[in-house]
């Protein structure tokens, strides 16, 4: 073999990174170590700041270095709206779009009873607590539309219900610019069953 | 914005990997929060120690963190043949052919006066220490088929056959497998070029 264990090592451990395979673990290795040692030294040094420092804002549980992050701090945000998502990633992808002005809340998963993920693992204790505050007065739910986003999504309607606090759900339908014809038939489901007077 | 300072620190320095864009880092990046703070904190320990230790191989420039790599030092490989490629990724896939018994020369790069690489370079030089010793009495030339891996391996053979060393080059052809039909028109020239005998 031409590998050193060294070499085999790091070929290894870049398979953790996602959608990262033998061979582009390889290559990865490959290029590192032939282009680019001082980049690889720097990524090794942030991601041992990162996984060290990076832990949950207390508010609204999305990833940060700080106690609270920049958008629960964030004195222009409306904090009467309260946008519950699955993943930190939500957060960015509605983020760049731009549209919304209020605070979020990240579960960090859904609902999953059979996987033993019940209301207290993705901070709905939490998120009750919060809305007893009384300063939430709309809650929009962009859970996955799963099985688990759904259920998730209903578990906490009924919460805000409980609390007369209003609660919305994200439209889902054909993606803007998408052709009907590449549409998958549960957003066509869902685009018909949400359609709208024209 | 949603990301940190340290988030974005650690999307940024994802992307010195090839092939990884900025949504590729950002997925990065989350799982590795989300879900394998260990596996990354592992990763970060072994790129510090390969990119430190792994050095080139004294004898055939290979990627190695000792001396001599497994290959130079091993008694089984036929010292008489050396097979001269561009990088140490040509050593593996060759290796895993299992179709070669003897030696490498890994040149890390091929001649290209435009772009200041001159033989010193790719350790020519070396390599014709390397065949004064008397020992090699075949290279195979593996460069690839670029304009300068061929403008390598024209020198490299003027090199040895001032010594009287047979040097061969490896088949360029239609690969094993491959339907005619999808094979670019460099390889049908090669495959037609390098007919033999039936």
């Amino acid at each position: 073999m031409a590998e050193t264990s060294l070499l085999q090592g790091l070929i290894d451990s870049l398979r953790i990174l996602p959608g990262v395979g033998p061979k582009s673990a390889q290559r990865m290795a490959f290029h590192i170590l032939e282009r680019d040692r001082e980049g690889a030294l720097r990524l090794a040094e942030v991601l041992q700041e990162a996984v060290t420092r990076i832990g949950h804002c207390k508010r609204c549980r999305t990833f940060t270095e700080h106690e609270l992050c920049r958008l629960c701090t964030n004195p222009a945000r409306q904090p009467s709206q309260l946008c519950v998502v699955e993943t930190p990633a939500d957060v960015v992808a509605i983020e760049q779009a731009a549209v919304y002005k209020g605070l979020y809340y990240v579960l960090h998963g859904s609902l999953s009873p059979l996987d033993g993920i019940g209301p207290e693992n993705i901070g709905l204790d939490a998120l009750e607590a919060r809305l007893d505050e009384k300063e939430v007065n709309e809650i929009i739910l962009a859970t996955n539309t799963t099985v688990e986003g759904e259920v998730t999504a209903h578990y906490i309607s009924e919460m805000a219900h409980e609390r007369g606090i209003k609660t919305t759900r994200i439209a889902h339908g054909v993606p803007v610019g998408g052709e009907l014809e590449y549409v998958d038939s549960g957003t066509l489901t869902h685009a018909f069953e949400g359609r709208k007077d024209y």
